[in-house]
């Protein structure tokens, strides 16, 4: 079924934007695409390679295109587009240039393995939610700790829908995208859904030194993850515990608990 | 001059690391080096390519190099390398690898233009200084608010000197960067330094559709920047008054303010 040329997007139905960081073959957003379908018209514009660790990136030296491409969802061919750039610019290209009208809804995932804590930061399944936010539209990203690509995502798929159901109906302020991570196991091993707030965790990084054929260094980056909050209202405790965990993000950085402190010295 | 094998970094002075995100021949980097060299030991840790809007990225795929690199200051060699990765990368390597001790404090910069409101979250320059908050080490980013590389830096390398200064001799918060933009003009056009929060500010993009010679379409990203804050305490507003502009960043993005919304709904 070849991919369709335009998009027809009622009124009267929610528009619905998909993206994603592993690519737009990857099985998670497939698997996210199945989710939503009933939900409304949907959308994909997913990068064409993988962007994972892509952080916040967006494309500003080169042009980029955007291919058609064949997604199906219940037999029907969904209008999709494999963008030659990152998450974040998927959602700006889209938002901006390629939808008739902006999106009710930008859901991005499913993600292949976890983004918690401080992860986030360097996840590109979570900027795509962000850039969404930035131009003013109800996200959600959407992650299963696990990262095996043939993982079960039944309970991730079922979690995503109901989340999306939810913002649909209800909104979220302004500004606000939730970051949602669901514990990897069978439906009935997920045993609740609880909002949270962001762990302290670190990775301790450990630098791999290795010599190629000429004997000159290379390095490649590994490490550990460590958590270093022990609280119980945490993403990362959440998860742990088997409950679906939502934390709501902004991406206004500004340290406001030390401002009237660093006010008060003498620069 | 060859630059130096070793670094030797007496701990009896600052070790102090740079990076960037304009790459490690920017003119401003050179001039952050000039500025801060009598502070203390110097090593340079940059990307070996320039990084703008790179965000957050980090190089997980790739093995990175290091190489050393020709830097002086003051007619004497810095210990100097350029990694083949981002910003974030640069100091990861750096202080987890190449240097014998962590550093006493993270300089980014001086990145050839601002780095204010929204556009702190696509800054490879803010990136570099968010990863040393994140290992615990005091940083600064520091931004002039001119893109030309042939510009006057004396403002802006005498304010990054006399910031460094302050935050060698008092510290910071843990987990808290300061982002800091210095207006264009000579020295004394620059009339004073707040501390300040990011103004509310979006790109409204425009992707420019251009057609190759095969008849198919590729996007240019473009747009107009627009400040919806009115508030005249931000770093948008401070700049624009010819004042040096201190935000203080952290990196936990969880949006505290609607915990407690959020958690009232039936998910």
């Amino acid at each position: 079924m070849p991919p369709p040329e335009q998009l027809d997007a009622p009124a009267d139905r929610p528009l619905i934007l998909l993206s994603n960081d592993d690519g737009i073959d990857a099985p998670g957003l497939h698997a996210l695409v199945a989710a939503l379908a009933s939900l409304g018209t949907l959308a994909v514009v997913a990068p064409a390679q993988e962007q994972s660790a892509v952080g916040h990136a967006i494309t500003v030296r080169n042009p980029m295109r955007a291919h058609p491409w064949p997604i199906e969802a219940d037999g029907t061919a969904v209008w999709a587009r494999a963008v030659t750039g990152t998450p974040a610019d998927c959602v700006k290209i889209a938002c901006q240039r390629l939808l008739p009208r902006p999106p009710d809804l930008v859901a991005s995932g499913i993600n292949h393995g976890p983004n918690t804590a401080v992860n986030v930061i360097y996840s590109g399944t979570v900027s795509a939610a962000t850039e969404a936010a930035i131009l003013g539209i109800p996200s959600m990203a959407i992650s299963h700790c696990a990262w095996g690509r043939d993982s079960n995502m039944v309970a991730a798929s079922m979690w995503a829908r109901r989340i999306a159901e939810q913002v649909l109906q209800n909104g979220l302020p302004t500004g606000v995208l939730l970051n949602v991570n669901v514990p990897d196991g069978a439906l009935e091993d997920v045993v609740g859904v609880e909002v949270t707030r962001q762990a302290r965790a670190r990775w301790e990084e450990e630098f791999e030194e290795r010599f190629d054929p000429t004997e000159r260094p290379y390095y490649w980056l590994g490490g550990r993850f460590v958590n270093l909050d022990e609280g119980h209202d945490t993403d990362l405790d959440a998860v742990g515990r088997g409950v679906v965990s939502i934390t709501p993000l902004h991406y206004d950085l500004t340290a406001y608990e030390y401002l009237t402190e660093l006010q008060a010295r003498e620069w």
